[in-house]
């Protein structure tokens, strides 16, 4: 048994959609989150620019005193798992391996998609790790600046989002995908809007869930799990905005009081 | 005479717009330009992780013997001028003041528009500095938060623009204003979609041309001109995006080697 928290963080509140798959399979888990709300987008800036931000935030987390971290982040996990994983001595789940493992359990044709930032999609990692799991896997990718914006804006249903997704999505729907991965936690808000763009015969998957059930195994198999009933849940950010407890208790369904954090200190 | 470079900042490549003014009305100066590509958009931030961000940035431009400093930034301008201005030994042009005074020029019927960023609209700035100038003008704000990652991502005259535009607009335009403040320096490279959407009876007013006029009457009225013939033009940004020097070269007409700072450390 290990009664310490589990850290999750993201470039903003996008990992909020891993933390409630984490509460529904680990509901006796205390969990702290760190979302970098002050220098939010990653998926724009370069992979030197986002390891940095990254290993800020590993400190901050350790300093918690965490006992396990879930990069909830796909710019950071494609970019920055291996640089992380050789520097830091803590066990750390990302969110790029579970959504190629949804992605291989739906597809029967065998001809995917994938969509994230442009950080994520340059990495090639969701491509990488596909095609080493399965070399007849045909995928392509699709990087969809405009929808980390638009979920921020709360534009997920309008007429501008279903013009931004069909302006994004056509060439991967001309590709006959049978499965499309949400490569970028921010997407699923969007998640209506693509679906219906690209149709019933289009498996939407989302990693967060698979994700929540990796941290849950790997907590398992070493005996440290935690014994809280319920778990608590903390909540940092680098930027005081209001908008953060808004958005926790309006996706968690639990009241968050975040706090303030000068990330740049770690 | 004074040959130090004038310094120039603002959260992103925004700011070139207001360097390219510069550079058309004192072409013997030379400058250097700060743009914090690691954090930017400063935009949806509040005003307190703006105010840390731009101290560090004037640190750092005044580290590189500037003798004044223009705040290209509209968000910076609105917030943090008063604040800046009473920390820092050095004089500071910022952008809404020029705004202001080019729009009262242009409008005839006194009812004015101003768009900007989500924090510069909640300032109330430009609606304050209007109404102390003028006090029967009617001021109506719209924040316009997604122009500036459709700008970024080159989304200025397609069908998401012209939508988005109408969307963000349409109750401006409904209220009879026959001048517009383009209060962000990003909302430029929209300006002929914002143009054509408020129609031929609106001006657009664009602050850039009229802050650099601003910052050569004060050299000229201290005998701080420059003699560069021509002047030098330096670049730094927080992140190393490759990006940066293709849109300074293609927005400037010169060749851009930008160089990469850890603005944190200032």
């Amino acid at each position: 048994m290990d009664t310490r928290p589990i850290g999750i963080f993201d470039s903003g509140v996008g990992g909020l959609t891993v933390v409630r798959e984490v509460i529904k399979a680990m509901p006796l888990e205390d969990t702290i989150y760190f979302g970098d709300t002050a220098r939010v987008p990653y998926g724009s800036k370069s992979k030197e620019t986002v390891t940095d931000f990254s290993r800020q935030i590993m400190r901050f987390l350790i300093s918690k005193n965490v006992k396990a971290i879930i990069i909830a982040c796909n710019t950071v996990s494609s970019n920055c798992y291996n640089i992380l994983k050789s520097e830091f001595d803590i066990p750390i789940i990302e969110v790029v391996n579970p959504g190629v493992e949804s992605c291989l359990k739906v597809t029967k044709s065998n001809r995917v998609g994938v969509i994230g930032t442009a950080t994520t999609i340059k990495s090639h990692a969701y491509e990488e790790r596909l095609k080493e799991q399965r070399n007849n896997i045909v995928v392509f990718q699709k990087p969809c600046p405009l929808f980390v914006p638009l979920a921020e804006e709360g534009f997920t249903e309008n007429d501008i989002a279903k013009l931004t997704a069909a302006t994004y999505l056509k060439e991967l729907k001309d590709k006959n995908i049978d499965s499309l991965i949400l490569g970028c936690t921010h997407y699923p808000l969007l998640k209506k809007t693509i679906g219906e763009y690209m149709g019933m015969d289009v498996k939407i998957v989302d990693p967060a869930a698979e994700t929540a059930h990796k941290m849950k195994d790997f907590l398992t198999s070493q005996n440290m799990e935690g014994d809280k009933n319920p778990g608590k849940h903390v909540f940092y950010c680098s930027d005081n905005c209001s908008q953060f407890n808004e958005i926790c208790s309006k996706n968690l369904g639990i009241e968050c009081h975040v706090h303030k954090v000068d990330i740049e200190k770690y």
